[in-house]
């Protein structure tokens, strides 16, 4: 890496390739459109969080998600929610009574233009949530951490690999964390499987599968509010629009950034069918979405590769009739695990470590366990302790819940944060980076070092 | 396609590449190693095998796979086995016993270094059968056209680029089938989802996904016969080595060749692990597989791309510790097909055709439904024939039966075999294709036009 150029290709800079054989190179030290960020940097890897007992909120982003997400963060220990805020002083209202509601005094409300510069300006925040719109996410956040606080941002945390590194460069240089808000990451499967891959029982790590597979044809047609601006990506990007909640937990799997890393993406789409024939069987001829045109394939398929030689598939449809599937997959040299439904498969435990040719009847090969009998020993240590509250809150099965339990714990014991923004930029750029391999035809694209070398 | 170049790349030319920005060249006219070949010619594709009420067939290779093989197609009413072959005059034996046991006139028996000649030099024969091991079918299907024989070869067809065209321009030229082998697309479920494919069910067809993960450690590590060569395929090659028994089915749905054909292929290997991990634990020290040093990563994915825009996930794996799957995966616009085990969804038969937002309970998604409801309607002709006696006979379920019966039911019928040579060329050819893109950093290599323009 770094040996074939520097440039940062982002939307801009597309055009540009470096001259001789390889992918292309979008890593490097970010020089041509950062010169002034190349000062020496200290990285957050690994930086503590201050130790506090409350941890003192604003929150910004008050739709459907950002009010679900409220009412859980409420249900956490420590966590006060001092302001609210949204452009629309209906929704601000909402989330006020929401605080009430939940017993902690009377929030602080900030509503239009300026309203998160202003909450962004108090001086009794220690860390913002934000759950706007995707395009929102990374100016938000960069405007939290350069008034000194701490953010969580909803996924994806970047939509172009400017952003990505926006971030980056933000959190390094003011010293505050940005906190991807990766809800899947706190699964009970997800964790349950972490823990399993750390004992060591899927052997060394050598492949991984993930998705966001999830028919949304309905939502994105909607006139207004998050299917509509949901499927505006769908009428400029052609790749996979949402890569978090797939890739995250396979990410931890595989230690990203905890001694091993992304380096080369390549992607491939099919081509565009569903969401336009969805479109046209249930609206009419005088629609003006009649008149768009989606270019964005319905299925994505992306394929990375880390130093250490592990692939990962990730792969985005939002449009096929299809069951919910984020896949989940982990292989190693004495195991595998698959969700949707969850099962496993570790070597021996069937009787077998080996079968006797092809000859065999395919009945006789070996088969799936279910997860239940690693339950016992592998159920991870987060929901034991707050698993039947996450339960009862139910928010996405309890892992909203667990995800902001988790924040506030990171704060009350003064450790790092579980994802930092290194994750936050690394499990967003297949967004773009995606888009980029696909326009070029598939061609492997190199995946930045967002740590800048403190991965192992 | 064909505008970038002319180059065919096989393993001598791979240092070869075309200048400029684009996918690797490996279409073309064959021109360069093949310039004898150029002559004008005639498309093998839907020419009539011609009308024989009973086959006369000569058998080669009779190992183990060979063995089963025979044994089916000594079940098929109208295929006589005049001839059996083997360069081991122990197995040729054996295969003549089995066809006097199944109560057929004995059988000429070839054996020894022209064993195979002789065979093909013999001129009462229609159809010869070579179930040899991989590295020897391209030739022996070459010889055996050149003597006015059709051929039916096991899979894989072809090892390198350069032997898939071989077997085109040798099926065009002396104007006999090549017909692969491939007994899955006989399978039962694989059958009855095709019928649903033609019948619309799944809409615009728009991404499929096949695989061969099978793992094969114990087998692999034999010190002769076909665990031994197989295993030396692994000190060699790194990429897809057995591409045929996934992506035969999923061509078929696709029309590949009827309609559709294969444009662009990019592959990524993980790194090797689990091979070598089962050869350390399961061999002493002293054994010289202990200095073998594997190349072929643990799990191979590859991404294809077709004329139409569909695109197709590949994968193989035969060293992880996991269940058998070859994925048997089929998208449109209207539903989708995923096998191991077999379940389905189709749009609206839920009760719903979208959902309500990203805040649902994940267990109201849309449920997968069993295969069971569509078989009274879907069951493929084939199988509602001779299901029976193929399950009975039970070759890999009964597959592998209907397969010879289909080839012979073809040749008594007097029409163009199910499987011919260019579909043997493309579906054996992502094997050398990815090999060529892993070697070159999953760089994309454009798929050959093995039909020379005959696949609409």
């Amino acid at each position: 890496m770094g040996t074939m150029g520097t440039k940062t290709l982002d939307r801009d800079l597309r055009s540009e390739r470096n001259g001789t054989f390889g992918p292309y190179v979008t890593n490097g030290k970010h020089d041509e459109i950062a010169g002034p960020r190349q000062r020496p940097v200290v990285t957050m890897r690994g930086v503590p969080l201050e130790r506090r007992d409350t941890v003192r909120i604003g929150f910004a982003g008050i739709g459907s998600r950002g009010l679900y997400l409220l009412r859980d963060l409420l249900a956490v220990d420590g966590a006060a929610i001092l302001a609210v805020c949204d452009g629309s002083a209906e929704a601000a209202e909402r989330a006020r009574q929401r605080v009430v509601e939940e017993g902690q005094p009377e929030p602080a409300v900030y509503s239009g233009e300026d309203a998160f510069l202003e909450l962004c300006r108090r001086d009794d925040l220690d860390l913002i949530y934000v759950a706007t719109p995707w395009d929102q996410h990374t100016p938000m956040a960069v405007t939290a951490m350069e008034h000194g606080k701490h953010v969580a941002v909803e996924v994806p945390a970047a939509t172009t690999l400017d952003e990505c590194w926006q971030l980056v460069d933000t959190s390094e240089r003011t010293r505050r964390h940005c906190i991807l808000l990766e809800n899947c990451c706190y699964g009970y499967n997800e964790l349950l499987v972490l823990s399993m891959v750390q004992a060591g029982r899927f052997g060394q790590i050598t492949h991984g599968e993930a998705a966001y597979i999830h028919d949304l044809r309905k939502e994105l047609m909607a006139d207004s509010g998050g299917g509509y601006w949901r499927r505006q990506t769908h009428l400029s990007q052609n790749g996979n629009l949402y890569s978090t909640h797939g890739l995250g937990p396979v990410a931890r799997y595989m230690d990203i950034h905890r001694g091993d890393r992304f380096t080369l993406l390549v992607s491939m789409s099919s081509r565009e069918a569903s969401l336009s024939a969805y479109r046209d069987r249930t609206t009419g001829e005088g629609d003006p979405k009649r008149r768009e045109r989606y270019i964005c394939g319905d299925m994505n398929t992306t394929l990375l590769r880390t130093e250490l030689g592990r692939t990962v598939v990730l792969q985005h449809d939002v449009v096929t009739p299809r069951p919910y599937d984020r896949v989940n997959l982990i292989a190693g040299t004495q195991g595998i695990f698959r969700d949707y439904p969850a099962r496993i498969f570790l070597d021996g435990t069937d009787g077998t470590d080996g079968t006797d040719g092809i000859e065999r009847d395919l009945n006789a090969h070996a088969e799936w366990e279910s997860l239940d009998a690693y339950k016992e020993t592998y159920e991870h240590p987060l929901w034991r302790r707050v698993g039947d509250l996450a339960r009862k809150l139910g928010g996405h099965g309890g892992m909203d819940f667990l995800m902001s339990y988790r924040l506030i714990e990171c704060f009350r014991e003064g450790i790092a944060p579980d994802i930092d923004v290194y994750d936050a930029a690394a499990w967003s750029a297949p967004g773009p980076l995606s888009e980029l391999s696909v326009e070029r035809g598939s061609m492997p694209v190199t995946f930045p070092d967002f740590t800048r070398g403190h991965w192992e």
